[in-house]
């Protein structure tokens, strides 16, 4: 069994956001799957995808703070700058996160850990709306 | 061909382990598939897992040296500390480095390099018994 | 349908380049793929693959400067050094950016946004060839 599904996301400020209900909202025949994988990909090189913390905000902040203090957007190297200060620091932690996420689907439902939730990490000032890729494989 | 299966380890101190031996041992059916993928989980927010060098313990031990620095227990900006020091600089690495691999099954065997081995990386001080979900797929 | 390739890349020079199309070019079958997905898996550990965008060389060349700064050379703390000062930076970074992606396939194509192109991530100032192992599957 294959399935695929663009899944578009309203835009989001900065930051790093739970999106995990909104993604198997629209995935209603993951119910349907004994054993498999899903595969969540973002069709963008200034946001990406990661599994973290599902209970406390202040650690989808803390995100915050250590990305932007590693990926400073005033480091002297850049020479990509033309897009404004945000936009080749974002190129840099959507690479260090990665742009798709692959979670085991077990009797129906996301095999994954209870505190493990999808944050889209939207990396620009203004990124507007982001486009996922959903495919479901499975039996 | 779809195989899906828990794998539990036994607590490991904080640190990088090599478990390549462990994950395969604990599925025999690999020997069965020509071609296919294999999956590997971690169901934790302050564990992950990556494919590094198998060789030298000096590697890992590299590999808690750099991220300890790039990932500081006493950054000013955590506000997510009610769990231990070490727990926000967890939740980061774990992220950093990813809760999954996605490796190629080749005539019953992984097709890494010979290099390749699978780290546990265990960020806690305490992370206690971790727990995988193995999907095998392939024909 | 399943189908698994090895391809064989050039030596290139330490630095993030672009091998979307020789990937593309080398999997003609992507066009017989109506729904699926493409893993891309490298066999080292001192290069890795990630995906970016494809339009500015000088964003690669920004990856170069904030990885070299972020993972120095000559960080106190290395230990691993008899392979010389690349080395152990080379194995750091190819964690942090991971050995592998998975892309979505649909309608014969890869399903990517219109600004992601994959990088071949050379970390070592002298890595020589490199193998990658594509495996494709869907329907």
């Amino acid at each position: 069994m294959w399935l695929q599904r663009e899944i578009r996301l309203d835009p989001r400020p900065r930051g790093f956001h739970l999106i995990t209900g909104e993604v198997v909202r629209a995935l209603p025949e993951l119910g349907e799957v004994g054993v498999g994988l899903l595969h969540v990909f973002i069709r963008h090189t200034s946001a990406s995808l990661t599994l973290n913390e599902n209970a406390s905000p202040d650690v989808r902040h803390d995100f915050d703070a250590f990305f932007d203090d590693a990926v400073p957007e005033d480091a002297p190297y850049w020479t990509h700058t033309f897009e404004g200060p945000d936009d080749m620091p974002a190129h840099i932690k959507a690479s260090l996160l990665g742009p798709s996420l692959m979670l085991p689907v077990s009797r129906g439902r996301l095999a994954v850990g209870t505190w493990q939730g999808i944050y889209l990490c939207e990396h620009r000032d203004r990124g507007g709306s982001r486009s996922l890729v959903a495919t479901l494989q499975g039996e």
